[in-house]
């Protein structure tokens, strides 16, 4: 980490500390992402990932929802609406949403116990839930920071997708849909997030705020790997009433 | 107004419930909606009128977005994401704001006075910014009972721009465009939310909070009325840095 900001810096130095934090602290360097990519995990704890994974996914819209709320500017409005039809889609069955469900209905996962989003780890809602109310709550600044992480995110995707395919016999190219679409939609997503960053973050502590909501978005999506690390790898200790993979599953 | 209820009605006398809210307490009976229709404002008294509701108008997508962040049901995220559409537009200078500053340009108010809000009366912002309060932290059911008021609006916006276009020369068909797509958009909106209300309000509790959200908001309509009234009809007490017509306008 670099020092904390006590004079403002250039828009692209800030760019170049955003992109820092992502080379430092995004979860594609989490030894669970490891993992997956490389072929390492069973069914079942593929199964756990895309399980609790799920209730981040059903929870974006509404964290995006909460900062259309907040803001006044027209443009950022319509903007950051593309996302919500992104996630829900145009009827019952398109969006993000509704891929990620193709997902774990490919993993063999009941639709039903998915959505209810009974067994994922305590952890994972805790997470979300802080990510959803820092939306909420913070500066219109912060929470448009926070969604920095997709600059970060086609990497992580295309390393996921080929090495999910080239490496389990249980997920295939149209259950991995999801990853597919936003490998177009989180660039665009990201290139405004950014520009907009850029602009409005100005004074020293409006750019140290911006780096600082990244940096929380980060921590929260490495906690969440963290969580399932421990609960379904090592030492493998799942709490009481999460979902347990089946026997050899 | 009929007695609280103690005991849960059937969807259907719960909707005459609801109707009879409207017959008593919507804002088309208000003294200063007759006037305006009638014919019996000044260009100024018009001009103060479409100036405070503008923020009305400017807050609403940010309403809607308030409680699509609340629903946990892709299904209504998606059915209330079309009022964001409608308010915001697909790009600048559409939508139902772009319409409104085409109704407050027709009127001659200098558009950068009127986005800036800071022309309106105290007590819209009091009344509007309680509008966005009670759907952002009341019940997801009382949210949506509270845009009810969808319901009783065309029949107040047929008569509105019927008297306009009749009795001022200062309006024209296009200044009004507002008002013609809300006639179509607010029945469809209102028959979705109507039939939320009716599916979820099955306690008496319920029911009687959806009621109480609507009255809530036929109150804060009429409040807006009253305000107005009284700094620009009668006594003619504006307040202090509130909009002042010009002498003769």
């Amino acid at each position: 980490m670099t020092d904390r900001l006590s004079a403002p810096v250039s828009a692209d130095e800030l760019e170049r500390r955003l992109r820092q934090i992502g080379a430092e602290r995004y979860h594609n360097l989490h030894p669970f992402h490891k993992l997956l990519h490389g072929g390492h995990l069973t069914r079942g704890q593929v199964q756990a990932w895309a399980l609790n994974r799920y209730y981040y996914q059903s929870r974006i819209p509404m964290k995006d929802a909460a900062l259309i709320a907040r803001a006044d500017d027209a443009e950022l409005r319509r903007v950051w609406r593309q996302r919500l039809v992104d996630h829900d889609g145009e009827k019952a069955g398109e969006g993000g949403i509704a891929r990620w469900l193709a997902l774990t209905d490919g993993l063999g996962l009941e639709r039903a116990y998915v959505v209810s989003t009974r067994g994922i780890l305590p952890a994972t809602r805790h997470a979300v839930d802080a990510y959803v109310r820092f939306v909420a709550e913070k500066t219109l600044l912060e929470a448009v920071a926070s969604s920095l992480t997709e600059i970060f995110s086609p990497q992580i995707i295309s390393e996921r997708v080929a090495g999910m395919l080239a490496n389990y016999d249980f997920v295939s190219e149209e259950t991995l849909a999801y990853f597919k679409a936003r490998l177009s939609q989180a660039p665009r997503d990201a290139d405004y997030a950014l520009d907009y960053v850029k602009r409005h973050a100005i004074s020293a502590r409006r750019q140290q705020a911006a780096l600082d909501a990244l940096v929380f978005k980060c921590d929260l999506l490495w906690a969440q790997l963290d969580a399932l690390y421990h609960a379904y790898v090592a030492p493998g200790h799942i709490p009481p009433g999460a979902f347990a993979p089946e026997p050899g599953g």
